[in-house]
Parts: C-alpha cells; sequence; structure tokens
C-alpha cells in the first residue's frame, strides 16, 4: 500500500530520532510490500527560523493532506535560545499547541510501562514496582484550560490574569469512549481523574465519564481526584490500566508516569482526531543539551512510528514487527546512554536504528 | 504565657491524633509554664452531622478569637458516607475551602523531608534518595481555580461546564514574599512552578515572582515548568529547597511530594495569614478505613502542634522539644503500623502520644 507521512524533525535531537524512525519505516517498506511518500513539515523553532512564526497554514494543509504526521520534538533550551525572547505565542510550543488545535487532535495516548529489561532504571525500589506497571494515559487535548479564553488585565494599577477552563459534555463524551475503547483491548479498568471535589468542570466530566461507562459493562470504572493518583502513580503504579483525564491534569500525571518507569527515553504517544489520522511523537522533549552529539535514543520515536502504524495506517503485522524488534534489541543488550547499564552494550542514535532496522 | 487554641478533631482518624496532639500541648505547658485554653469548633463531617452544613458561622468566629488552630482531618469515604449524597458544596471539603478561604489562609507550608529512620519506608531507590531531601512546599490557597468563579449552563441541549483561574499581582506577590523569607531560613534556594508556556495567569506569576526575588539577592531562583516538576519530584527530590507555587498545582505537587517521603503520616502542614494566626493540620486525609482502630499516626499531628507553637505562638524552644521528643522516639524504635519495618516496636496512637509526652 501506499501512504502518505507528513515528518516533523522539529528542533533539539528531533531531526536525529527521526532519521532513525524512518530508517525503520523504510525497511518495514522493504519486507512488507508498502510505499511510503514523506513530506517534511516545519514546525516550532524550525518553522520560526524559516517563516518567522511556529506553525504556518502550509504545514498545516501538508500535514492534512497526509495519512498520519510522525514528529520528534521542538522546542529549545529557554534560557539560552533566541526563541524565547519571542513573545509567548510566538514561541515553539505555541506551534504544538496550534496545530494539536488545528488538525482536531483531541486524543492522546502515552503509554506507560515498565520493560523488564530496563527495572534497573526505575526510580522506584523493587517492592514497589511488584510485578511491574503497564498503563496508558488518555489525556485530553485540544480543550480545558490550555485552550480556554485569557486574559491579562490592569484595573487600577493592579495587574489580574485569567484563564479559562472550559469542557462541554461532547467534548468529554469522545475521549472517554476512546478510554473505554482502547481499556476493552486492555485489562478493562479505567481511572477517571478529575477533581470533583471542587470544580464543576470535574463534575461534569465525572457524570459524563459515567454515562458512558454505561456502554461498557465489562470495564471497570474508578473516579480518583488528582492529588490522590499524583500520589499513587509513585506508591502502587501497578494499580492502573487506563488513566482518563482532563488536558492539563493528564499533561501532569503522564510526565510524572513516564519518570516513574524511568525510562523515559523509550515511551511514544499518539495524538489522534475522530477518524484514523494522528500525529505521533516520543514523550520526552528536544533534549537541546545533547542535540547533535549522536547519543539520543530513538527508540521512543521508532515505537511512535509503531503506534503510527497500528493507529492510523492498520497495519498491525508490521507494528508488532516494529516492537518485537525493539524488544529483541534490548533483550540482546543494546542501550543508549540514557538506560546505559552494568554489562549493557552501548549504543548511540545511528546504531540503534540499524539495530533495530536489520531486525525488522 | 495564655493562649487560646481552636481545636478542630474533625472526621475519621481526626478525633483520634487530635487528642494525642493535645496530650503532648498540656505536656509543654507544664514543662514550660504556658497555660493554653481550647475550644472546640466543628467543620467538615463532623459538622453536618451536628448542623447540617460543612462550617457555621459560629466556628469561623470561635476560630477567629483563638491565637491559633489545630486540626486533625477532615471527610469521609466518599463511596459509603451520607455527607457524599450531599451536593458537593454542602460536603465536608466544601467547608475546608470555607474556613480557608473565612481566615485568609493564603500561606500553606507542607515540608516534605525524608526522616534517615524511615527510609526504608520511601518508595524510591537509595541512588535515587541520594543524601536525602528535604524540602518545603509553598502553596497560595485563597486564589486560583479552587476559588474561581463557576458555572455549568445547558445550552441547544449540550451543558458545558466552565471554571476560572485568576490571579491578581498582590496575590502572587504576598505567597512570593513568603517562600523568599523561609528561603532565608533554609537553602536559599526558591523553584517557583508554573506552566508559563500556556498560562496567563502562569506569566503573571513568574513576572511577578522576578520582582519579588530583587529583594532576596541571595536567593537562588528557578523556574520550572508544572510537568517538569511531577518528574523531577520523582526524578531527583533532593534538588529541591522551597517550592513556590500555585494552589492547583500546590495541591497535586505536595501530595506527589509527600507520598515520595513515604511517610505522609509524618508530614506537618500549616495555614497563614498575613499575621502570625494560622491552621494547622497533618498532610494526610482522614483514613475513615482505620478510624477509632487506634493505630492511627499521631506524629503529623503532633508536628503540625509544633509548627503552630513556631509560627503562631513564636515558643521556638518549645517547637524544637516537641521536634526533638518526635526525633526521638524515631530514633528508639517506636513506629505505628504505616511505618512499622523490621525489628522496630510497634505501637499504637495513644502510645505514641505518650511516648512523645514523655520526652518534652
Ligand atoms: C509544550 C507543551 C505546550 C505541551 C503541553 O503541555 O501540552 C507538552 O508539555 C506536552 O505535554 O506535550
Ligand atoms: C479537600 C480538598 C479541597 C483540599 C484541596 O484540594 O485543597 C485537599 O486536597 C488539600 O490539599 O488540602
Amino acid at each position: 500500500m501506499n501512504y502518505k507521512i507528513a515528518l516533523i524533525p522539529g528542533d533539539g535531537i528531533g531531526p536525529e530520532i527521526v532519521t532513525e524512525a524512518k530508517k525503520v519505516l523504510d525497511q518495514v517498506c522493504g519486507v512488507y510490500g508498502h510505499s511510503f511518500s514523506y513530506e517534511e513539515v516545519l514546525l516550532g523553532g524550525a518553522s520560526i527560523d524559516v517563516h518567522g512564526v511556529p506553525l504556518t497554514d502550509e504545514a498545516v494543509e501538508t500535514a492534512k493532506a497526509s495519512d498520519a504526521v510522525l514528529m520528534g520534538s521542538i522546542g529549545g533550551d529557554a534560557k539560552t535560545s533566541p526563541w524565547y525572547q519571542l513573545e509567548p505565542s510566538k514561541r515553539p510550543e505555541a506551534g504544538l499547541l496550534a496545530i494539536r488545535k488545528a488538525l482536531n487532535l483531541f486524543a492522546n495516548l502515552r503509554p506507560a510501562y515498565l520493560y523488564d529489561e530496563l527495572k534497573g532504571a526505575c526510580p522506584l525500589k523493587e517492592e514497589v514496582i511488584g510485578d511491574g506497571f503497564d498503563m496508558i494515559i488518555v489525556r485530553e487535548l485540544t480543550g480545558g484550560l490550555y485552550f480556554g479564553e485569557r486574559k491579562t488585565v490592569v484595573e487600577n494599577g493592579v495587574t489580574t490574569a485569567v484563564d479559562t477552563l472550559t469542557y462541554n459534555e461532547n467534548e468529554i463524551r469522545r475521549i472517554a469512549v476512546k478510554a473505554f475503547d482502547i481499556a476493552m483491548k486492555r485489562n478493562k479498568k479505567v481511572t477517571s481523574v478529575d477533581k470533583a471535589n471542587v470544580l464543576d468542570s470535574s463534575r461534569l466530566w465525572r457524570r459524563v465519564v459515567e454515562e458512558v461507562a454505561k456502554d461498557y459493562p465489562e470495564v471497570a470504572l474508578e473516579h480518583m481526584l488528582v492529588d490522590n493518583c499524583a500520589m499513587q502513580l509513585v506508591h502502587d503504579p501497578g494499580q492502573f490500566d487506563v488513566i482518563l483525564t482532563e488536558n492539563m491534569f493528564g499533561d501532569i500525571l503522564s510526565d510524572e508516569a513516564s519518570m516513574v518507569t524511568g525510562s523515559i527515553g523509550m515511551l511514544s504517544s499518539a495524538s489522534l482526531n475522530e477518524t484514523k489520522f494522528g500525529l505521533y511523537e516520543p514523550s520526552h522533549g528536544s533534549a537541546p543539551d545533547i542535540a547533535g552529539k549522536g547519543i539520543a535514543n530513538p527508540l521512543a520515536t521508532i515505537l511512535s512510528a509503531a503506534m503510527m502504524l497500528r493507529y492510523s495506517l492498520d497495519l498491525d503485522k508490521e507494528a508488532d514487527a516494529v516492537e518485537a524488534a525493539v524488544q529483541k534489541v534490548l533483550t540482546e543488550g543494546y542501550r543508549t546512554v540514557d538506560i546505559m547499564a552494568d554489562g549493557m552494550k552501548q549504543v548511540g542514535t545511528k546504531e540503534m536504528g540499524d539495530l533495530i532496522a536489520e531486525r525488522i
């Protein structure tokens, strides 16, 4: 089959890790007889450097005309990069928020699990890890506080800033449905996280999630307050299967969860709209401090490419092959520096990409 | 000296742990020649049971007429308690929010540190713990999303809920000043946490914090995004001294931090207004599942009483004595069940209170 992929190398280590993911996809094409055509799209700092803005309309059009988008990472060092002299709405991150909205990518899926081989990198003690953990965070990505009206006003010489957190029931329903659908293919447990003891939006969230749950009698639903969830992720991460939550809580909790695995360099993500279309990117950032050194871990991006094969292109077998190759390379003892341990074989970004491609 | 203390036993294990804290304060009075008069105040479920509402005006007046308020914990089991049949604004937690606002308790201080004796209870591996950690979270407590305007409206059959996050510069300034004052007595480092890459309120937050920092040239200030902070607390908690943040981020991060210590049963908190007045309570909740069993850990409440002695009553020597007694009892190997470990001596709530009182 022929597919059109929009590629966003982005900033920092982005271009290096996307190169390796593309290498793996090329191998998939060769082995399974597909053909992917790539169109490069500028986003974030890379777009600012060329166009003066972090996202252009043409970039959005190219993305829309593709079957899926594969991204590296965007942004730079906030202390030193000239991008951060610009006002916030013109910085690299604003481009990411804008493309999510423009492509209606309301469903952010972030798996957080512990590879047996990488238990040593997990910051938690063995007795807390228990049998390990394997959860997926389903974060609403185009609503809530990050997309609400905001303003900063001066009255009687006093400056006041306002942000607004808005959700309507349809926005909540569609993300809840995603979470329950995913739970059906996993361990059939959804933990919906909110702050319903305080927020109106959380009370609506809880009500709509309860309604959706009625269509999934096999799925066990529990509600958890966000402060408690932040504790439970450290205390007993093994209790979670699918965590369903709104935009800001999801931002905080998914980063916490990925750090709890100890291997953020391994974690992929997908941001989907109502169709099969999606944007795929690693959970980690652009790591400007190690950019260009050839040592970044490309596995999160390669695993994001696998998610793309599975969710947007319906190429399950091919996705399995990529995931199996990653597993194999870990079992064989190859490690980039971020997950390096005694007795393992340290490799760079390119070598890791080669190793995966060879095992497809 | 004579002092008037308002006592809020509250719900769940609240009455048991407050009894032990009072026992310790009585001992302090005897040894140091003070006299404390206590007035009991109903809050939360205990107030609902008697008055039908979680907080009465008289309760607020009694608290205001006192030199300080010492509280146990409020709330019950949301699944089984009749309190949670009431609408949210009438539940136990609403009483806590209301008393914070009524007493203008804008500064919530939550220490999170690791006792050497309790390293075993910490969920983090030894190499992550490093030299241990000792931080204090300074959370703004009467502004932001938890106190903003909210509404739920139905338009064309679609329900929409709105919460509002508002901060003005004065609200930010006074909490920042608290944080910097505290940092001056500690390791002179403030980490201000926000989401300035997205929120207007966070941008104002950052600007005002920068301004306040100018008056504290000795204090090192760093800004950290909230998602990153949620990661860093797990990855390297030793990097923090004072974390300064707004209400909701503080709610989430302080709970995460206390779980990272592994000994939430040991952690105290203070909520202060612009004067010396404050409300003191343990960081943990009301643990309805173990209420009445005589096994709850009273140390967080006893340490909260020590904070009260120090911050509201200016009795530093007496506060030191309480803290030293807690340290001594730990060194001697006494433990409640939540922090029990091999070779230690397990004691109940009352016994633990006695042990501390005897060592004053
Ligand atoms: C860059 C930023 C706006 C973004 C977010 O907060 O959504 C990022 O932290 C993420 O989680 O993808
Ligand atoms: C009970 C609840 C309203 C409260 C809060 O969120 O402020 C609690 O979680 C806390 O942190 O003291």
